[in-house]
């Protein structure tokens, strides 16, 4: 299909789609002639994705390029799947300072050892965590030590129930870590929402309030 | 204190905190001349509370200026709290289609039940969620009926322990309102963090790997 076929057919005005040609996010079609090239249905499938990506997952187009640029990689193996959805958790607080910084990797350090988790103390993940962590505690936050165990109860759960959707998950290896790399980035707004709706219910019962309108 | 000593109070720049007034996020100083303003404690928090919130939580500038605008409001009640940190979600997939969003609405709607959440229907929290959802639906991930329940779940836990952080806090109420606006917000990130370390851990397990090199 042509260039215009394809914005109809998702959504993305062209101006944009040749945008994401050129930042190198979308392939670049079969070229036909001087002007013009030809899409098919793996462009109709990137474009939902990015823009999956660009509006509920709400990443940069920076991060973006790079996790699918690591989905493209022709060594990828199934289990780095979760290691390409690692890398788009990064949140540094640049003005923290070492007292808090240390201390929040010793909560987290208890924590993962408390649950038995195995993992590297250098995954952009858990540098996000000590961050966070930090930040708390600079903020003054000091139910943290109650907070957190019961956060990483919940994490557990959900990163079993990722696992055993990725086992379950049949189709050709691209398509799967395409897969688990939007069903982490996006799903992280899902449990968001999610948690919300269960504050705003247990709120209600905790502190009353009047029962839903609608 | 002079604005040069709240930048270096801080470590924000002071183009920054120039920006920041002119925004209205954070409060005017005492006018003490013409061309300078006394700054006290309140301002270097507010300025810590806006870095996180930038920094960590990676909200923009105007989630954030609605969400501060609504701390400050004078008539709001500790269980409003929620509501607030609530507003800061906002998913919206332009181009999803009517058949996904309805088949996410009930799959929602189902698991809401199940759990017996009593929660309003037009909240932001709750239209993100069928967002997301129709999202997945959209790129044809058909594992969400396995999954949706036991995020549900993780969910729940995560809320239980927000709102007993709140019920065992205390201090005056703009800072509890302040600390639950925070919390949920820049713990979003840590949940995220916590979800990729679970995963890496049970991805390993599962799928086999070498232990951690450090």
């Amino acid at each position: 299909m042509k260039m215009a076929e394809l914005s109809r057919r998702t959504g993305v005005p062209v101006p944009t789609i040749k945008y994401y040609l050129r930042e190198g996010l979308l392939p670049p079609g079969v070229r036909t002639s001087r002007n013009q090239a030809d899409y098919d249905e793996s462009h109709v499938r990137r474009l939902s994705v990015i823009r999956s990506l660009v509006e509920v997952a709400k990443l940069p187009l920076a991060t973006i390029k790079e996790v699918l640029a690591q989905v493209d990689s022709p060594d990828q193996q199934l289990h780095d799947a979760f290691g390409v959805a690692q890398r788009s958790v990064t949140a540094e607080w640049s003005s923290i300072d070492e007292t808090h910084r240390d201390a929040a990797a010793a909560m987290l350090q208890k924590v993962i050892s408390e649950r038995g988790w195995n993992v590297h103390t250098t995954s952009p993940a858990y540098r996000t965590a000590v961050s966070v962590l930090a930040t708390y505690l600079a903020l003054g936050s000091d139910d943290l030590t109650a907070t957190l165990p019961r956060y990483a109860e919940a994490a557990e759960l959900i990163g079993a129930a990722d696992i055993d959707a990725l086992v379950g998950r049949s189709g050709d290896l691209e398509r799967q870590i395409e897969a688990v790399v939007i069903g982490t980035l996006v799903g992280d707004q899902l449990i968001a929402a999610l948690r919300r709706l269960a504050q705003e219910d247990l709120s209600r019962r905790t502190f009353g309030g009047a029962p839903p309108a609608d």
